[in-house]
């Protein structure tokens, strides 16, 4: 597939903000012509399947200010440095719903929307062992909610659950406890 | 949860590109201060989980620069103007792998990142009905393969799938044709 690569010509930061980062590069393609491609550089993100002891997954509401809506999603953030990504995981549930997590297990990497941005989004899936307080940023605004697994699964495929990654935990965590794997 | 509400204040863009459009916008958090949200406007996109008879797959290899990797995917691409979803769907479909689709359904929506893209990729499944010719742009390069569903299963559970959409699709896909809904 080595006839699939494209070679960076040029690179130029075309903006350089908080959160993201947009690059517009020249490349050359396989056939030699030269083409731009526009990408979001992204430091990446975590987000955590949390079940309790009743197989209630934790879920958060925030409202997500591209869609003008409140989206409903598991626990999930941004990566921080100088931390694992499984530190952040466990980090950010325990900001977003105070639980403390244990049993944590790999669901793999999630690439959101590999056309344009480079984000990976980390997954992982836990046992809570207990339940301390929220620890939100002063300006971070999210409602905690539990929701039973199989209840979860439905809403996915009702197609009331949009959100990508947490799709993708829940439906992974679901098979392989099915499955007898974990 | 109105209370979660954000307001805009004011919108600017910040780079206007040929597939991506960067805001920086002004908002009123629900505590009454204000804060700016950077985000990306898309114009949507679509993907198809294709059957044959046999239940195999059909995939794409491509060259994504965001990763600088060759990346396996289901066929998928952006919304044109003037298409509905599903007709964006079997068009991408058509041209990437040379498939005519039918017995379409939809596996819903995902939204890839919502923290800061605005992107809504439409999911679809179908059976494939007769094979063409791929037809795709002069620089558009990609290879085509067929994996059978269960083979594709295993790639996910085992994190060896990345894509977000084709994980979702296939995932749900898989979970239908078993609880016997289609």
């Amino acid at each position: 597939m080595d006839n699939l690569f494209e070679k960076t010509l040029k690179s130029t930061t075309v903006y350089d903000g908080k959160v993201l980062h947009i690059l517009v590069d020249d490349v050359e393609l396989p056939n030699g012509r030269t083409s731009k491609r526009e990408i979001v550089v992204h430091q990446g993100g975590v987000c955590v399947a949390a079940l309790d002891e009743n197989n209630n997954l934790y879920f958060v509401r925030q409202f997500r200010y591209p869609y003008k809506e409140v989206v409903l999603e598991l626990p999930a953030g941004k990566l921080e440095m100088g931390q694992t990504p499984l530190e952040n995981g466990k980090r950010e549930l325990l900001e977003e719903t105070g639980c403390v997590g244990y049993n944590f297990i790999s669901l793999g990497q999630m690439y959101p929307s590999p056309g344009y941005t480079g984000e990976i989004i980390h997954l992982y899936a836990c046992r809570i062992k207990s339940k301390d307080k929220q620890q939100l940023d002063e300006d971070e605004f999210l409602t905690v909610e539990k929701i039973p697994i199989e209840k979860a699964m439905e809403l996915i495929l009702n197609n009331q659950l949009p959100d990508g990654k947490s799709q993708i935990a829940i439906l992974k965590l679901h098979a392989l406890l099915k499955s007898g794997k974990i």
